[in-house]
């Protein structure tokens, strides 16, 4: 039994109730998705619910794949590839750690490996501040650099083993890593950086690249909810 | 005549075209506000546009001000106090000022006057990334300073002229600024932060509050299109 949307009226953090999970729309950048964890943390604790993983699923920029490819984060990096998330406390600068849960990475995975319907990669995702000049894009109402610029930056990152650019993986890595929490991020491309700037593919095509990510992890919900025996006993 | 909201089905960046006005809804956070200022920018430029102002409005947290109160940003303040914006740019810090219109601030101020409904200042506004940690508050899952922390940095952000804080305004100033087009930010204060960190007010008292900087801002307009000569006329 799927619940209605709990925030009716709005789709601003729209969210939705399935047996044991909750899924919540986070809106787009850092501070969005800051929020709205600060106050699903504070809710999780008061429902007193237990053994819980926080998976964000979403679109991206790839680096060096093939658009439609799935990545799993093994770390998420700041602009300058380190894997870190810096944040002003207190008009202090603060720095944490953005470690992502090794163990669900490998099952979700095993996940992609069960579907075998699309390309699944691990490696880390840099997570930006803006979509625009914070992306190296040339087309942005303000552009500073040039396209030779802008390549080499990619081809760093690549070389630090950024595989996706998106704009909330380190929030959640951060904050999901001081509450103890296993976190995990996965995101589809939806074109190669190193190729432009400007999404090429048809509507209908970015649809169904969209759902790969959902599919997913749709996938290791029922694998978990079945529980680690419920195989064996089946046979 | 009003046109219906331009973009149906979501109210992520809701926009709405009445004669020469166009109301977007900007997102929650200094990224949201990036990707809506960049595209509009792209929008207004091929569109042809000239004499655009961009007026932000909304609602904010108070420093020192009753409730209810009509900040006027006079400069877009980090973390720090200081008047800047810094972006990471091909993995760089990249600093912008935040300078915004000091002649829409005065007229914003005068239509305040001819209102004669609610208190308005013109005052610093801090914005930041976060709304829990990075504005002090001690009620988010995550808080590692003390009262007595949050009442020092607040003091001090009062001392350095700050009278409200949010999260778009810094972003936005450091745009237009750099397009040269005139910006203003109006934001109406929700609670008192040197008093606490929640909102108290009735939720009828807060749909009040955050008509006001709609009341100011379409007085501005309704003026604006008169032209400056046509009070004279009509006597």
């Amino acid at each position: 039994m799927i619940s209605p949307n709990i925030c009716v009226g709005t789709d601003r953090y729209a969210m939705f109730k399935a047996g044991p999970v909750l899924s919540v729309s986070h809106g787009m950048g850092v501070p969005s998705m800051a929020i709205m964890l600060h106050e699903l943390l504070k809710l999780l604790y008061h429902a007193r619910c237990s053994g819980v993983s926080i998976i964000r699923i979403g679109t991206s920029g790839g680096i060096g794949l093939e658009p439609g490819t799935v990545v799993l984060t093994q770390q998420a990096v700041d602009a300058t590839f380190q894997p870190q998330f810096e944040q002003m406390i207190l008009g202090k600068r603060v720095v944490r750690g953005t470690d992502l849960d090794a163990q669900l990475v490998r099952e979700l995975m095993q996940c992609s490996a069960d579907l075998d319907e699309f390309p699944t990669v691990v490696g880390n995702t840099m997570c930006t501040l803006d979509f625009y000049e914070g992306q190296s894009r040339l087309d942005g109402a303000i552009c500073c650099f040039t396209e030779q610029d802008k390549q080499e930056y990619l081809q760093a990152a690549h070389a630090a083993g950024v595989r996706n650019i998106e704009m909330e993986s380190s929030v959640l890595a951060a904050m999901c890593s001081a509450c103890s929490l296993p976190a995990a991020v996965v995101c589809v491309t939806y074109l190669d950086r190193l190729q432009g700037d400007q999404i090429r593919s048809p509507h209908e095509v970015l649809a169904e690249y969209e759902q790969r990510p959902q599919r997913l992890v749709c996938h290791f919900i029922k694998k978990s909810l079945r529980g680690p025996e419920a195989p064996a006993t089946r046979r």
